[in-house]
């Protein structure tokens, strides 16, 4: 298996990547190879320090690199030898099983969805992140790539969640929950109300009902199913809030060890663990990294992107969205 | 002026409701009244356990009371002997300036509509709730009582929460933000797209464009405008996890004394502190505390609403929004 690098995603690249590239190929199992896609001269340059680049581990150039300034949708017409464009090029030709970037998320979605195009029976790809719980991850889809959402569209979130949550995050059985303001069938939006009656008659789904804001931070669910304006409110909201109190429960520690149960907080909340997002949807793996990401994250990242291409993740949604059509 | 306290509402009612009542009469300036509202038997028995009745608390018999699992809009005509009704009537009929209960949320809601009427050019009244950010309150606007709703009444609700901001928040001119998932004015939904144009060109007002998740927690503004499906879902996710983490925050001092910064944090957090969500856009002040509210929170309730009355709320929010019916 290869899983295509963006060497020049994050705010401090090529370094994060390199590292976590190098970490990852010392976890991951031994037919995993990383290719790194960036500004040659700069990788390996970077690679140098450590040593060279090891077995497993290649280089393709890509000159040029995506700002945050640039329009996401012209990016693969205007950008063609970006890092983003080239690395995704080699995975829909099949070189490469798998992408995974910490660069601009518009143009990874857009040049994801442009080259790895949807799957049958998925009107809109969508991007699912993993919230801290108590109880463990919770897979929050849409994250935002979707504002306005029909009642079939959450409903193939809903699949594509429940494949990636057992696929990838390795859960039995995925308890998919609609995020609501109630826990009645007939509470909430019209198209709220319209996506609860739809999923409790779909098959292929373990569907437990609504669950309301306060049920996420508790664990209620596995997969938590929304709008993209809602998640993506609900998701920068929850980073900045638990931000600001990990931080401020570090400097009241001052230095003095915290307890085993803190942390366990302070890795319940701490974003890296979790390795990226995934554009669930699309004939292809594509992970999208925090720009801030640390090496520990791109490890991660390409962990998850490595469980997803070993699981025929995209098989099975491809099998799950269309159980769904044919109800 | 004279404040209808719904005595039966918290879920420890009436001991909370008495207590609180008690401490903000110690507290307030000392033309405030307040009524006890509801099943007097109960109401004097605990009254007589601080001693009885002070001058300026009198009790109002309401032999009825509404319970959860009452359908909201039927307890008007169902439970007119109830706590709630009796004490809005009151407040309808000019005998009392305004209304504080802890009691069903859509009971409240549904009753201060029919009593008190929606203001002149308000469609839809809203709740409005305070959310502890680290540069004081941010009220929330809708927080739960409206969830489709369409730009215009996403701008009444802007001039609702720029005058109880004002009036009863005490900020001199608030800073007004839509809610919404990038800062750019052609982001979001296509009601929040339109919602932003004529926010951007409304007459009295403060806007100041788009936050998004990430900006509340930091202060960014004092009025956070959303529809309530994603108000009610931010609110309670918020408050389930500051709810965890300062949970964990004390579990983890173990009775050592925390430091100021943190006593400050444990106070930004506590609901308490807040003192209900006021109904906006009603023809009088109805204020919705929190079931499990202690005497401090209904204390504190009861201080909103004498600042809400003592600054005309109500008819600086008709002149808001008729400014905007203008426009």
């Amino acid at each position: 298996m290869r899983i295509a690098l963006d060497a020049m995603g994050t705010d401090l690249a090529p370094e994060p990547e390199v590292a976590g590239a190098l970490q990852a190929l010392q976890h991951l199992d031994a037919d995993v190879e990383i290719v790194l896609v960036g500004e040659e001269k700069a990788v390996r340059a970077e690679l140098a320090k450590h040593g060279g680049a090891p077995p497993r581990l290649s280089v393709l150039h890509a000159p040029d690199r995506v700002l945050a300034s640039d329009p996401p949708a012209s990016v693969i017409r205007r950008k063609p030898d970006s890092s983003i464009v080239v690395g995704l090029r080699l995975h829909q030709e099949g070189a490469a099983d798998a992408f995974v970037s910490a660069g601009s998320t518009g143009a990874i979605m857009a040049t994801s969805l442009f080259t790895l195009r949807p799957l049958p029976g998925v009107d809109r790809p969508a991007v699912a992140t993993t919230l801290p719980t108590v109880a463990g991850p919770c897979l929050l889809i849409d994250s935002g790539a979707n504002v306005d959402c029909k009642p079939q569209h959450l409903v193939q979130f809903a699949h594509l969640g429940n494949v990636y949550a057992h696929d990838a995050m390795g859960v039995e059985k995925p308890r998919v929950a609609l995020l609501n303001i109630g826990e009645e069938p007939e509470k909430g939006s019209e198209v709220i109300v319209e996506t609860h009656g739809l999923l409790a008659r779909e098959a292929g789904l373990h569907f437990i009902g609504n669950i309301e804001g306060r049920d996420i931070i508790l664990g209620a669910c596995d997969v938590a199913v929304c709008d993209g304006f809602v998640g993506n409110v609900l998701l920068k909201f929850y980073e900045s809030v638990a931000g600001f109190l990990v931080s401020l429960l570090k400097a009241e520690l001052a230095g003095r060890r915290p307890s085993e149960k803190l942390e366990n907080v302070f890795r319940v909340f701490d974003y890296a663990e979790y390795g990226g997002a995934p554009l669930l949807g699309v004939g292809g793996v594509s992970i999208i990294c925090h720009g801030e990401s640390p090496p520990k994250a791109i490890h991660n990242a390409l962990a998850v992107a490595a469980r997803s291409v070993r699981s025929d993740m995209v098989k099975h949604s491809v099998r799950g969205v269309s159980a769904r059509a044919k109800a």
